[in-house]
């Protein structure tokens, strides 16, 4: 298995589900990164050391200022934004305030703030090309986002997070164009339908992905992205899915 | 031309531009609605009747039931959600609010408190299949929410913008599939670049089209709509877009 050799790496919701086994495997991968930023929106919690959440800006910026001082001068090489809510509201039950909240959570997160921290890794990588090495926006998407896909939606109508999650993708290929020529790659990855609390309280039928072998294919594909794969929407098994 | 046969249509944020332009050619064609809701957010304006602010849930449940007064039994037949609102932010000016209010007008508007004047069109109609004239949700989108073509991001990067056509897009599709059963035809529409206030404010180059041209197309691609074409994303000229 290819691995991701980025020497910092910082994962948002990671106190649980995939984005505690992200952190897990980096820790355990045979050459990790050497900072792990586990971040999580309740830092008491077993794992969180970073505050991030989402949905609160002074939290993001409290947290670029704590892991740009870690870092000092080498910026921050892989952003990983993982935390995400879903939604089960139906057309006739969702509400605006619930469409607004689920929006704030998946998209507008930690788009800005931590760019300052990817430029300098990108300047400071001594590398050529885009890489999750030299520096990279991942965000995790779902198949749900698809809308060419639009799977399920009379058994699963998850209009708030289906929503979001094609607004996120927008984002996602918007950033991959605008911060190419600054040698950040950006993009997009389903982890497939995963046995963690989302994924259980799926309604498309019960997730049959273990946690462990869904993170074990992001973590291959992040390796594997490239020039070429920037801007893109992957599985876990690196198939390439339709916006 | 194909003429939109619709006994009712009700048009958003009909004061000025594309949809000043709807109603107008709405109701100089040779067989007009019996009944055009040219609806705006001030309805002291020079056009508007009824008020519909789509921030702002009770004005539109108070639009629905005047609406629903109007009609008495026979529901409504066409709603075209265009209003709209565009945003310039780029990725360092952007901040949650804009994302979240523009995400708030442009997604969450009319979403679901029309469904039942559709529904009771739809019923009512006698008529089998999917059209504008039996019961339709139009949402007006634009080229620049698609993520696939995902056009000029460098010169008019408008993150909120993008990604709020790119949700709305979602919900289109998704409605199309829920509806369908219904009786109940859905949409998107890109009307092209058009010179309107808020197309002449494009910084993608100066709008070209006249919107008497582009309302023209509008009109003759909505006619033509079918069971085939619902859940689509179509511009002025029936052209089929990329999600
Ligand atoms: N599981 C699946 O089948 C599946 C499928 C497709 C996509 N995904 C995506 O995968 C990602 C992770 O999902 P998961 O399955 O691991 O879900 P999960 O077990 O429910 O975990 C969600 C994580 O996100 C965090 N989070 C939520 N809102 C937050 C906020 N405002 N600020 C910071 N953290 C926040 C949660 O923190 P708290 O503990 O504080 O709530 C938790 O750590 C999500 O983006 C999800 O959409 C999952
Ligand atoms: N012009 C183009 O080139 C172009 C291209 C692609 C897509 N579009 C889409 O076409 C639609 C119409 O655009 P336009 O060019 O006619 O723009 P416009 O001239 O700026 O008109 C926008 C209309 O939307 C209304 N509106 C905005 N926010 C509203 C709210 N909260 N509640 C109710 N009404 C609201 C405005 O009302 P107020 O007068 O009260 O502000 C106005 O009537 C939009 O959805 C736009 O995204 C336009």
């Amino acid at each position: 298995m290819m691995a991701v050799l980025a020497r910092s790496v910082l994962v948002t919701g990671s106190n649980r589900g995939i984005g505690l086994e992200l952190v897990r495997q980096l820790a355990a991968s045979p050459w990790p990164p050497h900072h792990i930023f586990a971040t999580c929106r309740h830092p008491e919690g077993p794992r969180g050391k970073v505050s991030v959440d989402t949905v609160n800006v002074p939290s993001i910026q409290g947290a670029v200022r704590a892991v740009d001082s870690h870092l000092k001068d080498q910026g921050l090489n892989l952003l990983i934004n993982n935390a995400g809510v879903s939604s089960h509201a139906t057309l006739h039950s969702l509400d605006s305030q619930e469409m607004l909240s689920v929006f704030a959570t998946n998209v507008v997160g930690t788009l800005q703030e931590f760019l300052p921290l990817l430029e300098k890794a990108a300047k400071g990588a001594g590398k050529e090309g885009l890489s999750c090495s030299r520096a990279a926006v991942i965000n995790v998407s779902t198949k749900l986002g698809s809308i060419g896909l639009c799977l399920g939606v009379l058994q699963a109508p998850m209009y708030p997070y289906r929503a979001s999650k094609a607004a996120q993708n927008m984002v996602t290929r918007c950033l991959a164009v605008e911060l190419q020529e600054k040698g950040i790659l950006c993009a997009a990855i389903h982890p497939g339908w995963v046995k963690t609390d989302m994924g259980t309280e799926e309604v498309l039928g019960c997730a049959p992905l273990m946690v462990e072998h869904s993170v074990r294919g992001i973590l291959t594909v992040l390796a594997s992205l490239s020039q070429d794969t920037s801007g893109t929407f992957l599985d876990w098994e690196g198939n390439s899915l339709p916006w």
